[in-house]
């Protein structure tokens, strides 16, 4: 008899952005009149730079004619592209990586969902809280979490690392024992980053108490402080304790064209039960080669010309568009009479609710008065009550006529 | 403390077709001066249809203008696809399906190796034996299996089904309890096909004995005999008990494009402990919705143009031109002496090896005699052994020269 997976029924009601979505199909049905800005969900609007869409061009010519043909690719992805990512994203930061700890993938979201399944099936993992929502919702659905503590709104069993004001949104190392900690950096959806100093305590316990940090940089190309670095092998012995995940999403526009990467250093290693040490590489390598059959060439021609001169150039100038924006929200926000974090080193402005509403009364509230979608801050997690999110990848008319519309609002008034 | 999956060190050796690899390259750098024909993986060789390249032409340039650009598509897919599907592959066989019973992937292996995950964690399935191996080791992977047997050269705890020349290399329903089994029809390797009769009997089994069949259907293109059914739900009632996987790599060269759909019908459902019906369509949605983020416009427009007349007519050619490959290879080895299923309904020979040869044995032997590589059909599970699967992916004239060679060496002489 078919048994299912118990696990998927402790999730409760829906996928954070399916709820928005329905709200926001429901608003607009009764109201057709209504001109909704959407500062909700962390997509981008920027058409792909001329020098992807040029080197797609090419590569799918190249797979209409039989002697540029191209078949199953390695399920790692292509040297091409993974020597420009070693080339691009590290080497420019001294960061040295051997073409084969750099795995090519379809999507962070698809990465960072499955990673965890190189870990023991009795996987004790650490989030922050808020955070974005598949690393817990991954966890619980292949078993690794107790069920879910309504009152609480946690899962049983889960270590939640609480990122509050107090301590600047930043999550601290757990005190209890885990095998892996989820860290986003820059972080979705304050939009706050961690410094130096802080990863490097970070790496420190890791090795301590050997967890593997997760690393999920997909803001990475946001980051404007100096302190604040871009990859976690910027610190020093990270290699042993860390994997990093990035996204073309958010620094080229590929939320609808797929691909990203992950960094499973030679020198990072887990345990087996008896304490003999494993190393993650080649088990990462094995689930992929097993899993998964790689990403479309022409996709990843298009990923290798975001590291051209011209492609890079061009990139940058949709990443500086964006962070106008989120600096429009921001300050825009903060005049006001608003507290906002973020927006400094992310395209995500973290902004408090007025007079300690509720997240989801507060984005009811928008919806409805100012017709803002946005993103309410108890979606990521308890911690996340009494903040919404709100993202800068609109575009720059709308992001000021937003801001605009919950000024005017004058609910500090 | 991170612990890894320990699952994991239970393969034994290297993935089959990496071992080949490295075998072909030891030869090949021996012997640089041997005009190595591959006949090996099946990957297609044949260039995207016009039609496709012109619809991923103009795909790329809908993302490289505000106006037409895409950002986050529907997890499931994009509707213009999932319809396109329904109407192209099922209306005309008289199947109805709705359109939220279709799922896009990114490619089958992705989604065979992970439909598993919407089980129960205490998974029991069979599978034929041979078989495409990744059904077998993403179960292992996940911790579905006991240890592996090498005595034997069988994980304990699964069901294996023989398929021998006394069966016609067709599967039998599994006698034991199961919670699924996977069945690929036409089979990879034998590329033998089973009947409506004989599917008939399956999902009978399947009701009566409540266990789920996972239908691997990537080869339906090349069925030629009308009593094949080409899509499981040809079968009354399958649509309570089949969830039915397709690719787009076989039937339109997408090996290096990577597309596929899996359709889990409303109707199916698996069982909680306590007996309770659950449906699977909604454990499928939510887990595409969690682990994946959609497959890229680019390819979807491209699988797309799959369905249109003209992609339709090209791709069929192609389908057409590996098939007369599938027969030059059976003819030619039959009247060289050999003994050789499938080639029929399916892009695959399966050959007999020579006077009880073992499989891997006759597998060296064309290589360094004839420059040929094939795949030991061992390497698909025990009942393989004395088997080689040859591909029909090549070109004529390469197939052609293959088979010559192999006749050549005489061995039935």
């Amino acid at each position: 008899m078919a048994h299912v997976n118990e696990n998927y029924l402790k999730l409760p009601g829906n996928y954070l952005f399916a709820t928005i979505a329905k709200k926001v199909e429901a608003f607009s049905k009764a109201h057709p009149e209504a001109n909704i800005i959407r500062l909700g969900i962390g997509d981008v609007t920027r058409p792909l730079a001329p020098a992807i869409i040029e080197a797609m061009h090419k590569a799918v010519d190249e797979m209409g004619k039989a002697e540029t043909f191209r078949g199953y690719g390695p399920e790692q992805g292509y040297d091409f592209l993974r020597q420009a990512i070693i080339d691009g994203d590290y080497k420019t930061r001294g960061i040295d990586l051997d073409i084969d700890e750099v795995f090519v993938g379809d999507g962070a979201k698809t990465d960072v969902a499955c990673i965890q399944e190189i870990f023991g099936s009795d996987l004790k993992f650490a989030v922050a809280d808020p955070v974005y929502p598949v690393y817990l919702d991954s966890n619980v659905m292949l078993g690794h979490t107790g069920d879910w503590n309504a009152e609480k709104g946690i899962y049983d069993g889960v270590v939640y690392l609480p990122c509050t004001a107090e301590n600047g949104f930043k999550a601290e190392p757990p005190t209890e024992d885990v095998d892996i900690v989820y860290l986003c950096n820059p972080s979705n959806p304050t939009g706050t980053a961690m410094s130096k100093a802080e990863l490097e305590n970070w790496v420190k316990t890791a090795k301590e108490k050997k967890f593997i940090i997760i690393y999920d940089s997909a803001y990475e190309t946001y980051i404007t402080e100096p302190d604040v670095p871009h990859s976690i092998f910027e610190i020093e012995g990270a290699k042993e304790v860390a994997i990093e995940l990035r996204s073309y999403s958010k620094c080229a526009g590929f939320t609808g064209t797929r691909c990203s990467y992950v960094v499973v250093p030679k020198a990072c290693v887990g345990y087996k039960a008896d304490g003999t040490a494993v190393e993650l590489n080649p088990m990462w390598n094995r689930r992929q080669c097993t899993f998964f059959n790689g990403t479309p060439y022409v996709i990843q021609r298009a990923a290798e010309a975001y590291y051209s001169p011209e492609g890079q150039k061009q990139c940058l100038a949709d990443v500086n568009y964006y962070m106008e924006n989120a600096h429009i929200i921001r300050d825009g926000l903060v005049a006001a009479g608003f507290t906002v974090y973020g927006a400094t080193n992310s395209p995500y402005a973290w902004v408090q609710t007025p007079n300690g509403m509720k997240s989801w009364d507060f984005f009811d509230l928008l919806l409805e008065k100012a017709h803002v979608v946005t993103t309410p801050g108890s979606g990521f997690g308890p911690h996340g009550e009494g903040y919404l999110r709100l993202t800068a990848f609109g575009t720059k008319e709308n992001t000021i006529e937003a801001v605009k519309r919950i000024a005017d609002l004058k609910l500090f008034k």
